[in-house]
């Protein structure tokens, strides 16, 4: 599958895969080429000694988005860095979903901004990764 | 507690009622004023689609690491933003150490430096967090 | 002036004493409360040695930017960090457009996300600033 | 010059061609393969309306010794991103030092740690960037 013609079937694999993504209980709400939106309901087991969300939660989230969305040009990409800003407490019983979108390509790198709301459409998180494209593609496993 | 003379009984309450570094299994392995230093052991529920630790891991880490140091002080702080990156894979049944450094300190915000290594002394992943001090303590609980 | 009517008001004082804003020939198109957009002119002083613009002025481009839309509320805001990306070259004779959008606003910081295109309205920066927001006014100046 | 056994005259190089960091005025102290200290004297061309450094200026210095710490492999390297912190304000007739160390190099990217002091040893600004790494040489100018 060297030109993918179906994203989702690269993101479906990634998912299935991702055992963190799994026990957080991460639902793929959509997929497009460059383009993800990811669901996550908040339990107790996420918070932090402050009763709110612990920041490695919504990161993770915003995390596997950049993986998922970064990926869905079919060559395997892996991230170097991100930068998270929070700006709202996040709350047990609280439903967030991440919006990632494509906002730099070039060929050996590319910039995602993925925003978290939660069930309000508050802004909670913002959230810039960079990632490295590398020439490895899915025709191994799909 | 208006001027704790013993930061280690914040960051032991800290821990205590934090869930997710918990569950993480997130041991404290030393603290003094401005400084704390973690463990963690890798298990395969934290690994994502291709077999390596999912970013959201080593930031948690990270980020109980900024938390616990940066209310050594007394006054509670909450995070504001921070920047991860990624400098080496991490794998199931590696052990991750944090180290967390006071780089700034002013009456109203601070930045921590967090860098994490495995078992073999290789850094893992640098991050820098900004927190901002509230005026509250912990006399309430401690 | 404790609750300016005019943030114009506000930041064409900025830029009147903003020397190094001044020396780059930066130029205000546009404010609202939260919202500026700056204008400059690349001249063959502003590159590197590799012929293209040097990171420096794009960022000084945005900070100015930052400076502007988060003073506009009337409390003094001054820059705790800011993270650029870079997304394309910039080369002598490019005109550079700046857009600040208030991204979250609290009582004690905020965020703002500048986004710098080209005359081809092609993005060549993007740039993400946190202020501290100081209980200070412009009452002493205007 | 494909393995440069002298980074000093890539960085030399480099410095000649920089407009920019000529009409700073940035003087190179010194350079070791992953590693160069800058110094900028400050002046009035260089403040901000608030009569402290504008935060471009000290992004300048900080990125010109990224670029110049970067290329001392022998291959040219273009920033991707960069996080700055300030951590103490700046006025005119300070002396600044920028100290560029490498905390991360792989084949295709690089991350560097740029700390910048006044003339008290006071650290004014932090500084973290990333680097792409091209396989283009300095064979050509060299």
């Amino acid at each position: 599958m060297k030109n993918p013609e179906n994203p989702q079937k690269i993101v479906e694999w990634m998912l299935k895969n991702d055992r963190f993504s799994n026990w957080l209980g991460i639902k793929l709400l959509s997929v497009e080429i460059g383009k993800v939106t990811l669901e996550l309901e908040i339990t107790d087991v996420m918070l932090n000694g402050f009763d709110i969300l612990h920041g490695g939660i919504a990161f993770a989230l915003a995390d596997s988005a950049l993986a998922f969305a970064s990926n869905t040009h079919g060559r395997r990409a892996v991230s170097l860095e991100a930068l998270i800003n929070y700006t709202a407490p996040v709350f047990a019983g609280d439903t967030l979903t991440a919006i990632a979108e494509e906002s730099n390509l070039t060929n050996n790198t590319a910039v995602y901004d993925i925003t978290i709301f939660n069930q309000h459409k508050r802004k909670v998180a913002l959230f810039r990764g960079t990632v490295y494209r590398t020439n490895k593609d899915y025709s191994d496993v799909l």
